[in-house]
C-alpha cells in the first residue's frame, strides 16, 4: 500500500483532536480510501502546554518551518488560526507544491483570492472543508453532491456560540448578558466575544458559502453584518408569541426582480449576501437547530430543498472535516490529480452582490414608547410616508403615561427605505429608547 | 476544454428529468468541473410515450444495446429499473470498460457484489448516488465527508411513499387505507404499492448505506423488515399522546454487549441492520421530517450528531444526485483516476448482521382487550414470565364487558423474549384481535 505523509502545524485544540482523532482511526481511514497515511511532524507553540489530547513528545517541534520543508512531508495542515502567520506558512507549503489543507475561515475570508492564486500557481490544491459549518460536509456538498444545481436561497446556522445564547435566552427567557456568561463559563464564547456575538465569523463563512455557490469571490467589505448583542428577552418573548425563533442567520439569495437594478454590482446576477439575526417561523426546520449545533438550508434548482445539521465546532467535529479533506488530499496526491476539485472555480461570471439598500424584507420592529393618545398614530405615520405596510401590532396593555413596548411586524419593504423610516422614528419624542429591527424570513 | 460524452438509458420519469435538467444548466456544469458534458443518445422503451419533459428525437433511440456499444460513449447511465434487464445492461457497459451510473437500488441490493466485482475485475466503476435517499448526497456524505468516522448509528427515513403516508395519518387523524389512497392519487405510490409500504425499498436502502458505513455488503436476506400496513388510526393517536411520531425507519446500529455473542454472524462487530415503523420522540429532529421528504441522522465517533434531509425522490430530486455522479465520472475519466471512490471497499474486516432475536428493544403495544377484571393481570403476568418490564399503561375508560385498546409501553427487552410473549398473548382469551407492536427509538 502507498503511503501519504502529513504534517501538521498547530497543536492547540483543533490541531490535537485531529491528532487524537487520525491516530485512533487511523487503521479505518486507510482501509476506506487504499493508502497508508503517516504523519511525521506537528509544530506546536509550546511543546508544554495544556491539550485536550495529549501529543506524543516525539512527533513535536516547536519550528513550524521544518514541517513544511521536510521532504518527507507530502500534505501541510494549517490549525493554527490567524490571518498573518498562517497565511505565510499557506503560502511557504503551496510555493514547494505541497497541497494545504486549513480550517482558518478568518484567513480564507481576507485572503481567499490570493491563496487560491498561489494555489493553482503552484500546482497545489488547498483544501478547507473544516473552514466553515465544523463537522458538516457542507463545501463538498456544495461543491460535488449539489454540483449540478443552480443554488437560489443558502440560509446558515453557522456560529455555534451565537445559536447556543439564542437557545439559551429562548429556553430560559434570560437576557443576552447572562445567556453569554454562561456560554464563556461552557467553553462555548471567548473571553472576547466580539468575533462571534457581533456576526462577524458567521460573515467569513457566508462569504466562503456564498463565493462557492455563485462562482464569484465574495469580499466581506461591504456585507451587511448585525450581531446578536442587541436583542433582548422582551425580543425574544414576543417573537415567541408571534410564532418566531430568532437565529443569527447567514443568508446568500438570488434576488429576482429586486427594484432598480436587478443585477448586481457586475452587471451579472444579484444576489443578496448578508448576515442578521432573523425571525424564522417555528415551522421552518432552522427554528428547532438548538444550542450549539450548526445547520444549512441550501435550495437548489434541481433538488429542491436540502438541510445539513451538525456540530460546527469543537475538536471533535473539526476534525471530522479535516479526517475528510486528507483522504482527499491523499486520494489526488495518488492519482496525480492534485486539482481535481480545485481550490476555487469561477463561474456565473458577471454575479455581483445587491446592494443592501435594495434587499428586501419583513421586518419586526419592538419600540419603547409614551404610553400616550397620537403615539402610534406617529409611528404608523412615518411608516406610510416610507412607504412600509404594517402587517400587525402588539401593544400590551399599559398605564398611561408610562413606557411600553411597542411591537410593529411589516410587510415587504427595501432595506432603504426602513432604515429611512427608523432615522425618523429615532427621533420622534414618541421614542424613549433605542428602537429594535429585526428582519423576517419567511424561506418562499 | 476535454469533453466527456455520456450515453442514457431510460426515457422515463428519472431518464428525462436527467436529460432536462442536464440541458438546462449543463453550461454551470462545465464550468464547474472544467469539462464539456456531451450527450449522445438517450435509449428509451418507445419513441411515442408520455414524458414529464420532452426528449428531442434526435437523440432517442429503442436499441439500448447501440448507446452502450457506441464508441463515443464513454459513461453509460442506467435508470431503467428493473433488476434482469438493467443488469445485463450495466454488466455489458463495466465488461466493455465504461463507467456506469445508476439509480437502481433494488438492482444493488440483490447483486451489488457481483455488479462491484465486475466494475473491479474490468477497471470502471460504478456510481450510484441517486440510489439512496435522493437528492440528498448521502453516498457522498458517508464514503468521503465523513470517511474519518466509526458510524455507530444510523436511522434513516428512506421512502417518502411511507412518510408521506405516516404524515397524512398523523395530521388528518386518518387510517392507513384512505392516506394509502391519497398517496396514490398525487402520484407518490404505486398502484401496487407493496414494495414502498412493506418495506422492501426501504430495506434496499437501508442495506446499501449499512454496507458503506461497516465495510461488509449487507444482503437483504435476513434482515428483519415490517412495513406500515398494520398501523391505525388508533396507535398514531395514542403514541401522538405519548408524545412519539410514527416513521418507517432503517436502522444500522453498532451493537455494544449484546446478551450472548455480542458479535456477529462473521466473529466480528455486531451490527443491528433492520427496517420497522417505530416511535421517534417528538422532540428529536426525526419527528418533524414530514411528507415525501427524507433524512438520514447519522452519529459518528469524530463528528458527533448529523442530519441530512432533503426529497428522497422524484425526477428532479434524482437528476441532482445523478449529476453530482456525472460530475465525478467525468472527472475521473479527465484524471485517469477511474477508481479513485471505488464503487464498494470492504473494510472492518468479520463484521456482521446481529441476529434479530438479540435486537434489544423498548416496545408499544396496542391490545385490544376484554373490559373485565383480571385482563390486566393476565397480560402483565405474561410480560413479567418473559421478563419485559412495562413502563406505562394506558387502558381509556370503557364499559365492562366491552372490548377497549390497552397500551402498554415496555422497558428495553431482547426481540426474543417480545416474539414468545406476544405468541402468547395472542392465545390469550381476553385479547380479542391481533396486537399491535412497534419499537420504541430512543436514539441514546
Amino acid at each position: 500500500m502507498e503511503e501519504v505523509t502529513l504534517g501538521i502545524i498547530g497543536g492547540g485544540t483543533v490541531g490535537s483532536g485531529v491528532w487524537h482523532h487520525l491516530h485512533r482511526n487511523r487503521a479505518l481511514l486507510e482501509s476506506r480510501v487504499g493508502l497508508k497515511i503517516g504523519l511525521r511532524k506537528i509544530a506546536v507553540k509550546a511543546l508544554e502546554e495544556p491539550r485536550p489530547y495529549p501529543i506524543p513528545a516525539v512527533l513535536m517541534t516547536t519550528d513550524w518551518s521544518s514541517v513544511v520543508h521536510d521532504p518527507q512531508v507530502q500534505v501541510v495542515i494549517e490549525l493554527v488560526g490567524g490571518t498573518t502567520l498562517a497565511k505565510t506558512m499557506i503560502l511557504t507549503a503551496l510555493q514547494l507544491g505541497k497541497p494545504v489543507i486549513t480550517a482558518n475561515k478568518a484567513l480564507l475570508s481576507a485572503h481567499g483570492e490570493e491563496l487560491f492564486a498561489a494555489a493553482r500557481r503552484h500546482g497545489a490544491n488547498l483544501y478547507y472543508e473544516a473552514s466553515v459549518a465544523g463537522g458538516i460536509p457542507i463545501i463538498k456538498v456544495l461543491r460535488e453532491g449539489l454540483v449540478g444545481n443552480r443554488i437560489t436561497h443558502l440560509y446558515g446556522i453557522l456560529n455555534g456560540t451565537c445559536n447556543y445564547i439564542l437557545s439559551r435566552m429562548k429556553r430560559e427567557h434570560s437576557e443576552f448578558a447572562p445567556a453569554l456568561a454562561e456560554a464563556q463559563r461552557m467553553g462555548y464564547a471567548e473571553a472576547d466575544p466580539a468575533m462571534d456575538v457581533d456576526g462577524y465569523d458567521c460573515l467569513h463563512k457566508t462569504g466562503i458559502l456564498a463565493s462557492l455557490a455563485h462562482g464569484f469571490w465574495v469580499k466581506p467589505v461591504g456585507v451587511c453584518v448585525e450581531g446578536i448583542r442587541a436583542i433582548t428577552r422582551t425580543d425574544i418573548e414576543f417573537t415567541e408569541k408571534l410564532g418566531y425563533t430568532i437565529k443569527l442567520l447567514g443568508v446568500v439569495k438570488v434576488v429576482s426582480g429586486a427594484p432598480g437594478s436587478g443585477r448586481g454590482q457586475g452587471g451579472g446576477q444579484a444576489i443578496q449576501v448578508s448576515v442578521y439575526p432573523a425571525l424564522v417561523p417555528n415551522t421552518h426546520v432552522l427554528a428547532s437547530v438548538n444550542d450549539v449545533f450548526n445547520a444549512v438550508f441550501v435550495r437548489g434548482d434541481v433538488v429542491g430543498d436540502t438541510l445539513f445539521y451538525g456540530r460546527g465546532a469543537g475538536k471533535d467535529a473539526t476534525a471530522s472535516a479535516v479526517l475528510s479533506d486528507i483522504a482527499d488530499a491523499a486520494l489526488d496526491l495518488k492519482h496525480s490529480s492534485k486539482n481535481r476539485v480545485p481550490a476555487f472555480v469561477p463561474h456565473e461570471h458577471g454575479g455581483g452582490i445587491l446592494p443592501m439598500a435594495q434587499v428586501i424584507s419583513r421586518y419586526y420592529l419592538r419600540l419603547s414608547v409614551a404610553d400616550r393618545p397620537g403615539t402610534l398614530a406617529k409611528i404608523a405615520a412615518i411608516l406610510a410616508q416610507c412607504k412600509i405596510g404594517i402587517a400587525s401590532v402588539i401593544q400590551p396593555e399599559g398605564h398611561e403615561g408610562g413606557i411600553i413596548p411597542l411591537i410593529l411586524m411589516t410587510h415587504a419593504a427595501p432595506n432603504a427605505a426602513m432604515k429611512k423610516a427608523m432615522q425618523q422614528i429615532v427621533r420622534s419624542p414618541v421614542v424613549k429608547a433605542p428602537p429594535m429591527m429585526l428582519r423576517v424570513e419567511s424561506f418562499d
